[in-house]
């Protein structure tokens, strides 16, 4: 009688979901919305998905429970401490079966109220619990965030965090592995490490959040700086009252580069996927420019759910996984691509825009120039910690639409993040808006210490 | 900076093979000779394969490291305390840098003289230990097994794995997870749980061969009844001197139903991989049945290395992984299949022949008939442990050639194993041999008790 | 500027459909209902889909049209003397641009009332137009059937057809290739060839029936004695009404034995898709044996579209394909398979049934033995032109459960067709109403002459 | 008995290959290198791989035949009127059997002495041939080149191919299916028209070469301007000779940015296969950019069979089908890629080069610019035939370093092509050649005309 353990992790997203199974039963731990892949998995061991844990109310994605449950008739079960639009509430200590496998729940409140840890044992080897499902309460090297429910709680939500953790979580044997809801890179957390498993005896002793006393430690969270993407709200709502279910994903259609330049005039939104050199070589003017790997984390700050989206891309490779990423955020208006690809547009004879390209050595030379202003559009903490190009001013990606008042229009505008890509994407939103000489750093902050120039702190 | 962990198995031989990275390094702990596997998983991260890790001399399958090496240029590390005819020894207590990730080799000898078990750690994040590949030393649930060194070695090597495993792996702190090279179902040790991962702290406090005393310890792996197909002579072979290299994956030909009349006569191995029902319904006279899923655990039994093997199916369907199979125990004769499946044989007017199969009805209905002697197949651990239907004589499966004159031809010779697949394989040997009357029980011991018979105990 | 020309096959149905595009337009032919493949086609290369043309309302699948144009948004055209619930209708010399192709419309009833053809041009290359799609006009070796319409029309469609054939078709330059919408195999026409292209040249040469004159062809047409399967009818309705849409593929749920046996109980329909060995071997009770080859030929005779659909195989391989042949007819009520394979069933210890199965010369030996009823299954046409067993009787397998008091239910019932397959699916069918002693002739009249026993022609 | 035959397009070599069979056999016609397809195809169709035919020693790509007949063990056939290494020498009107199916051989030389064509027939059907393979003589629109033995046997290659033509394949049926070894796009016939299937009737109807008589057709094919791309002649000598056994496609390694300066200071190769833009908006100094659809016409020209090639993306996306052009010219020497992408280039903070790239509008206004020098890389026969921007010089991309001291390094110089990856090679080739002020004209030709801007005509 075979188990089945799989961590189905959406790339970049950084979001793990899990399906648990065993004699011939399966449950869904946080599934995604393009869920054909738990199914597999189950019909590949001969099992059926019989119940669909959420841990909590997500807002980083859209939650897959109610399209998972439709063809495979399983139940939906959720925490209890907030009215849901579908699915079952459950409460602490509550158990389910799972073939021979047992699930209980624990209430772990801070992320969300709601949120719950879900406890797996195998009662036939032992009654220690042997797994663990954290959802944003517990994550290799971090905690969940406790800002989410607004400035006015995040006290209270912080404490609760505590008490989940320290009551709940850290009591439980060191053994217990640890699956958490996301990995290194997600908005969820600040600083999740890259361990793609960990246990309660490591994260007892490595993680530093969790060997503060509860005062340092709902300092620490009240201070906190993170972002909140906009589109945050949107996945609240809707993961709070059932999202709409697509049933297949979208198609995309290929659109010619005419059709796209009439598009553009009706307002869709098209979006340059390619990499920071080729749309510095020449782009659609009033694209926006998110390279593929940088769509999940950064669409939710530019785009709308409401007018067209359309892609554009060099060779329209792999667009397979792209389309996923809105799907995963609800973007339903993903509509198509460019067809042909950029080249598509320059073969029009249509107009083009350029963005400058710098390398180190170019900004190093320009660093007294008072005709250029230096733009840093990292996380502000990474600025803080990582330190800054001397004489950089801040303005972080995702809210630059909001200062762009701050930015001088009449000198040479110098972007730059720590690689080149959001750089690049800040680039795009300075030259969508009318600044007429902008550069990109390619290398960013990397770059600029790989080529051994200095940063400084403030 | 993403870190890279996979666990590799290879289905139904339950070999566990592990690919961990970070930094663009990436490390592989007991490749399989199928190795496209783990060159796409580093791929996938941008990291290259700098090391690759033989926790042991397996004998149940051809390692793949030299495989892996020869594209990657990969280094080969193994124990020192056999000698290799490839690959670098190395000692207690070495570590090895992969990208920012640190492996520290442990000696833990007993299932074989130089197993070894790898430490990993992150350095960046703490001195502990985070994971540990135990190889054939600990598994979840179970032990290695201690017999393969030969009789007379066997306690020996049975005080050598309690203290690997007493004063190497337990003293780790309880929260290190543990990753060994085998799963639930491999023959390399007997009791193996299904557990996807365990940890340090899990199998202390479940693993009961980890509570008994030395003594206790070495009279249980003393009187541990395990099989050794006769394959493992040959793995063992040339796991130690280097297997060869295969390049690419052998190509099946597509052979007639006369083609494989005439390879018969000539000496070639036919298997038929289907499944009991269809093999009784009508099968070449002569041919073993192997079915599919059990290929990897029989075949060494009774297929040798040098006759061709040629395969008879249904359909033909998803003969790809049937292959791999072949190509991971050495059987690099396996030479094609017949075409069109076995209707191409009853097409051609052929002679065939059948197996009788019974429900538990129909053998409970002449459970006294002195005319029917019931032929139980299964190990003997499994007869002990769970019953046998009263009457029934026994000999394992993989042994029944060397009995055959334990067996009465002139009866109705009724085999059964648990379920019915190993029952048929059974058969098809005593067919082979002449045997005039044999029935397969369909269902077995599993379907005897669903149907409410009995089983007993000696 | 490539142009994009692929036939799409449906196996087994032996339907073609076509995509043809230049330009970043294309246009498909006939799609099936399945019908990504078409997008995909069009994707790869960069074109959107502007046309789908139904070249006659098909009655042996589900026709794609609706289900391709909601996605891509094309438009869908079909001949006008049937009123369509959806299209436009087109109508004798209507041309469309499909970038700079050019596509002609020549009216070509016969099989149907509204069939139209196809006719391809490149204008920039030639006015003589290079391809023709012939819809069931015209085959490779063969024309459409005249006989659905009704008997009462059947004179009236074959005349047209003959008119369509010489006064449409044939006067076309020899040079052009012909697309037909039916390959080797389909009930669409007699006795289709084999060749994946022909051309007007070939045809003209090599078809017997285009060089009869229009009495005849209408004689031979009149005489034809062709099968028409029961769910021809939902077909036709459907494909005139329009389909319903099913956005995406059905997902097929895991059935534990248990629940097959209490879905068996409430009038479920189960299929055994094994081969006819396997399931001689052993089989659920009153379950029927189409072999999963077979499905697409056979499951419009024996299946409903009301009761769920069960699917008992061995291992459980490859169920995609198999689901998509029930997608193709219709059949929306297709639910599930017997998790486990058959094994499944035997490991409950239920009740299970055998079927005979017999070698040539095994019935060569009761020949004359008057307790054997041997019982011909095949299409008359074939009985009547390859011959048949001395003394055997006919009833075509698909209108078998029609005909069940011919048999006599206390003879030995051996069953036979041409190799085996359909032999089962009878033998399934007479157990299935309580038939106790029937027997399957593995190798049909094929491996009957095969082994030297001699046909007989009346 | 159904009959396989497909077409195996190779993507912009524009190489056709075919596969025919029926009855259990099938037989491949100009198997390429990467060969495992066609044994794929086979397989689908329970058919074994009998005979290889060449129909002539290809210059343009490595042949499979010996690569496919290895696991195969089909026989190889080519032409006798060159002596090759490998395979048996065929005759006119010898006939092989495949299956039920007839393959006479007709040798029609022109393009090479020993090409052949090869005639399909089904005798059971009619003595009239089906279709006809034609390797390198009549392509769709087109005929072969024969330039390639030489200038001084051009005249009497020309000649020979009048009479292959006229003598032997126009004269066939026009309902004869044209199957010729190349399609649009190849070097092998200057303009093949992008019809995926023709006819005889089709062809004698509009192939404009055909209507010629022999003195207009000879005098043709000694103007016809053609070009040789280096590596021909490696081809052209393997082939011969019998090429290299790979066994298996080649793994790629991944290099970091810090190995790849390594190995160009090394002497390696560093193919860039970004977009133009891409390129432009930064690249490593001293490499070239051929895109990666321009690689299999391009790499030709540019690049050695020793020294290790290495290659630049983006995202490193679908490298699979790119590191395939390398196999099938030869190029075993493929080694890897650069990890991580361009970006990791610019992390490095390393040295980077840019160039310009202009709209036809930023041309437009140059146009009396003493200080631009305006390079036209196109074919020759594209230029004339299609105009010329008023003042370009012309140096065709292939050649242009052989040209170099024609191209004035102290002027701005903006190259161009059709669209702008030809532009952006040759951009390339002059930066790593220490042109300072290099633009490449997005669009080229094609851009410019749809811009409104004239094209002049000599």
């Amino acid at each position: 009688m075979p188990m089945l353990f799989e961590k189905i992790k959406s790339e970049i997203l950084a979001h793990n979901s899990y399906i648990v199974g065993a004699g011939g039963e399966a449950a869904v731990i946080d599934p995604r919305r393009d869920c054909r892949i738990y199914a597999s998995a189950a019909g590949r061991e001969n099992m059926k998905i019989t119940k669909i844990f959420e841990t909590h109310k997500n807002e980083d994605y859209i939650c897959g429970s109610r399209e998972l449950a439709r063809p495979t008739g399983a139940e939906i079960l959720h925490g209890s401490r907030e009215a849901f639009g579908f699915g079952t509430a459950v409460r602490e200590g509550e158990t389910f079966r799972v073939g021979p496998l047992e699930i209980e729940v624990l209430e772990t409140p801070g992320h969300t109220a709601e949120s719950i840890s879900l406890l797996l044992r195998d009662r036939s080897v032992s009654d220690d619990p042997l797994m663990i499902f954290t959802g944003d309460a517990l994550f290799a090297g971090e905690v969940g965030r406790t800002d989410l429910a607004g400035e006015d709680r995040r006290r209270e939500m912080s404490e609760f965090l505590y008490a989940s953790l320290h009551e709940k979580i850290l009591p439980l044997p060191a053994g217990v592995i640890v699956c958490p809801a996301h990995g290194a890179g997600s908005v969820c957390g600040g600083n999740i490490s890259d361990r793609e498993y960990t246990t309660i005896g490591y994260e007892a002793a490595t993680n530093r959040l969790l060997s503060m006393d509860e005062e340092a430690f709902v300092e620490y969270k009240m201070g906190e700086q993170l972002y909140e993407p906009p589109y945050f709200e949107m996945m609240h709502r809707l993961n709070r009252d059932g999202p709409p279910l697509i049933y297949s994903l979208p198609y995309l259609r290929a659109y010619s580069a005419r059709e796209v330049r009439s598009l553009l005039e009706r307002g869709a939104q098209i979006v340059d996927i390619r990499s920071p050199t080729s749309f510095a070589g020449g782009h659609i003017p009033g694209t926006i420019n998110i390279w593929r790997g940088g769509l999940p984390l950064y669409m939710g700050y530019y785009l709308n759910y409401e007018d067209p989206i359309v892609l554009v891309d060099d060779f329209n490779l792999d667009l397979g996984p792209v389309m996923r990423h809105f799907v995963r955020l609800g973007y339903d208006n993903i509509a198509g691509y460019l067809s042909g690809g950029f080249a598509a547009w320059f073969k029009q004879g249509e107009r083009m825009e350029r963005t400058g390209t710098w390398s180190p050595s170019d900004l190093a030379e320009h660093l007294d120039d008072p005709s250029v202003y230096i733009l840093d559009v990292r996380e502000i903490g990474h600025r803080e910690k990582e330190g800054h190009i001397l004489g950089s001013h801040h303005i972080y990606v995702g809210y630059l639409e909001d200062h762009l008042a701050e930015v001088p229009g009449e000198k040479q505008v110098v972007v730059h993040c720590d690689a080149g890509f959001k750089g690049s994407l800040a680039a795009s939103i300075l030259q969508k808006h009318g600044f007429g000489h902008v550069i990109n750093l390619l290398g960013g902050t990397i770059g600029w210490e790989a080529a051994n120039y200095p940063l400084v702190k403030a």
